[in-house]
């Protein structure tokens, strides 16, 4: 049996950050005068209280020793309580939401997926909007801290690649979380931080810029405006965001390089150089059938396609304008961008490159292999040869994305959303990237009108992915809970 | 280099053996007094001028050695030189098709595919109409014979795993061709003969029952008519082809074993089991949503879910009715029925249970490692460890599978087929099923008013799908024709 005592104790503590973080919003709401503060402030109280109930009841006499088998249960089981915990918000306020729709929006936000099912953004106080950036914020460096210490251990997909020096052979999570946390928190609030200030100096208001830089490093997607960043009707925004969230689908072990001035690793790192690549192929592609099919000028095709392209693809989800209405190439691409994601150990969601180049190379050596077949052909990444524990996980991986997302798509479809949206919603929610593909629940839509059994499998699939899949799914094998 | 003559060789004999299949057309329209027999002559005489020309031209002192090296090139060049002179008939006869289109049809017959772009098929001479179920019948036998002695050889996406025997661990092709052929071919002619008295009893005319009986075994899915199965209106027809298609679907080396009256490997063999539990799952939800959410009644909701979903998985491509207008929750079982096929060493295409069940073997051990990393879990099929080699080489099939899918997609969208119509008309080509989900190329459609680009594309993906990707796929790699 997992140690629960020890993750419920380390649960009460993420419950008291959680706490903490609600009293901003109720803080910026009593400024502004809005009742909603007093929601806030009863949300962050009963949240602090449960948060505190469980650090005392769960004590221990020793600090608790975390192996992988309690990883996968805390950070599971994370992520629904404090989904649960963050939905006290958008109940409590005049945002009313019921708890169905609550919970799918805290997951979302928490996810950083950013499918919303709450309508008219504008006209709504600063402490719902504020809120909503800060689960996404919290959600992002959340998953980047555990991508980097955790995932490697619990062998997630075959992220213990990952392991990288000899100190990374130990199995316990502890020491790992705070010796790599305190540099990549300062990485992602300092990138934040220059985000927002670039935004303002392009001419966003100060709050909006705040939202949209939290949204972005997270690869969340949240807006503060129905229109999305298209509402803003700024070439100068677009292309401040489009840097932003191409950043922010990079290994931010490596943006932590970037920062001490070694930029080598951009064309070095298989991964990096793959997703660039891909981003750029896809963004020509774009560019040209908006340029010569659709016949819009170069400047507006190239920006259009380079935002939404980017924004898909790192699973952010923002949207410049209507993009399910540029045809039937776009379309296309983007039901396959909803599955490819960035780089592992960012914020990004889906696939990610680092699989896509682990079973790129295992092909291209079977190919090889299939020629000579008395030769040696091992796969490489990054130069190193990829051992067949890693090909067993990432290809475990994969059939477990493929098969979640079939039997999901099958599952929503029940609640009658047709092929398309069936598909396109369950794509994205497990990408964590937001928009689906019909007008309904796509860049100008949200997803308030759907039956509320497709929103828990969406809430489900948000989960599922965002926790790359098997940290969940362990749970459900019985050899998990015995001896 | 490979040994182009012996490749020449070889398919000089296929094309003769073409030759003297066009004679069987060439008869029945000579018999009904139909001036079409002409065309089928004048192709037969060309057709066999061009074989005999290319044994004479590239025969050899001793007898040709085939190694894998040479393999890869003979199946590819079989199917691209067949599909080529086998569009003669239906460009000389009243067919009247260009070549475009001529070819796109005859690919799709020889690759069992089913896709048709001939419309009008009512009023046809049956020379044209016997042709395409020679077409897929020839086709049919042809790979199940490859299945078994060749591929295994090349290490095709995991195929490795039917070496059987210890004489198997030859790397010569010759021998294992003509030591287990002829059971094979006895067994297809035989399932063939039953099916066609069969279907005569339940009432259908003896022409239209020896080709459905072609396509069926070949899992085809060319008709004689319009409105496919439907057309007969018959519940004893839908039920009998049901059988025959499930059968079809099913390991041939297996179904010999069957016919020596050993049935057992129907519950011991891992992908016959998991292929039969997994139509009786999405038969049973298929008529549950019938019955439930359609009203209809619980008889003509089994029968119908039964037939449909038969003949999508196991990649025949029949239609009994619409299915496009059932609902939701149908579309998207139909969408992640296209990728699925049925058993290996059948008639099958897709992905293959073979395939589904290594995976979900690796998947279920990669959990246990993962709650256990020290100790050893190892993935079994048929209660035998698959080893490192045949999941690297599934994995790269299964990688080839979605990237060729992604690819092609997003080309034939090109040409402004819409999202469903262009991911449907390719997942469906791959596979090798038939029917798309769009009105215009579905169940009661046809694939006639396309783009010719597209038609060309869909012609390739169904000669990659058939020849299991990476057979072809070899091809392009420079170490192939290199030393």
């Amino acid at each position: 049996m997992p140690d629960f005592r020890a993750v419920f104790f380390i649960i009460g503590f993420l419950l008291l950050a959680l706490a903490a973080a609600m009293l901003l919003p109720a803080a910026i709401d009593a400024l502004a005068g809005d009742p909603d503060w007093r929601a806030f402030s009863l949300s962050a109280i009963s949240t602090g209280v449960a948060g505190a109930a469980m650090v005392l009841g769960f004590r221990q006499a020793e600090p608790p020793q975390l192996r992988a088998r309690e990883g996968f249960l805390l950070v599971t089981v994370s992520w629904i309580v404090l989904a649960g915990f963050a939905t006290l918000p958008l109940m409590l306020t005049r945002a009313g939401l019921d708890f169905t729709d609550a919970y799918f929006e805290s997951m979302s936000g928490l996810t950083t997926t950013g499918a919303s099912v709450l309508p008219n953004l504008d006209g709504r106080p600063m402490g719902v909007l504020l809120w909503r950036a800060l689960l996404h914020w919290v959600g992002g460096i959340g998953i980047i801290v555990i991508a980097v210490t955790i995932f490697p251990i619990l062998r997630v997909g075959g992220m213990q690649l990952f392991r990288m020096e000899s100190s990374d052979k130990s199995e316990k999570i502890r020491p790992r979380v705070s010796q790599v946390s305190s540099v990549l928190i300062s990485v992602y609030v300092t990138l934040t931080t220059i985000c927002a200030v670039a935004l303002v100096i392009a001419g966003m208001p100060a709050f909006d810029a705040v939202c949209h830089a939290m949204a972005t490093l997270a690869t969340g997607g949240f807006s503060t405006h129905d229109a999305s960043v298209g509402y803003f009707h700024s070439p100068a925004v677009e292309w401040i965001l489009t840097f932003f969230m191409l950043i922010a689908g990079m290994t931010f072990v490596l943006l932590a390089r970037a920062a001490r001035g070694d930029l080598t690793w951009l064309w070095h790192d298989d991964q990096t150089r793959w997703y660039l690549l891909c981003v750029l192929l896809f963004a020509a592609g774009m560019t040209f059938w908006q340029w010569e099919v659709n016949g819009r000028a170069f400047g507006d095709s190239l920006r259009s396609s380079s935002f939404n392209v980017v924004s898909i693809i790192t699973t952010t989800g923002f949207a410049s304008e209507d993009y399910l209405v540029w045809g039937s190439m776009p379309m296309v691409m983007f039901m396959v961008l909803l599955f490819l994601g960035a780089c592992t150990g960012s914020t990004a969601g889906g696939i990610k490159f680092f699989r896509i180049c682990v079973v790129g190379a295992v092909a291209r050596s079977q190919i090889a292999h299939m020629i000579h077949p008395h030769r040696v052909t091992l796969p490489f990444y990054n130069g190193l040869p990829i051992s067949d524990e890693v090909v067993r996980s990432v290809l475990s991986f994969i059939v477990f994305y493929i098969a979640t997302f079939a039997a999901i798509s099958i599952a929503v479809s029940a609640f009658g959303m047709d092929l398309v949206a069936a598909m396109s919603a369950v794509a994205q929610a497990i990408a964590n990237v937001g928009p689906g593909l019909t007008p309904e629940i796509g860049p100008i839509g949200n997803y308030a009108s759907l039956h509320d059994g497709a929103k828990w499998l969406l809430s489900l699939a948000m989960m599922l992915g965002r926790l790359e899949l098997l940290t969940v799914l362990v749970l459900l094998s019985r050899t998990y809970w015995r001896g």
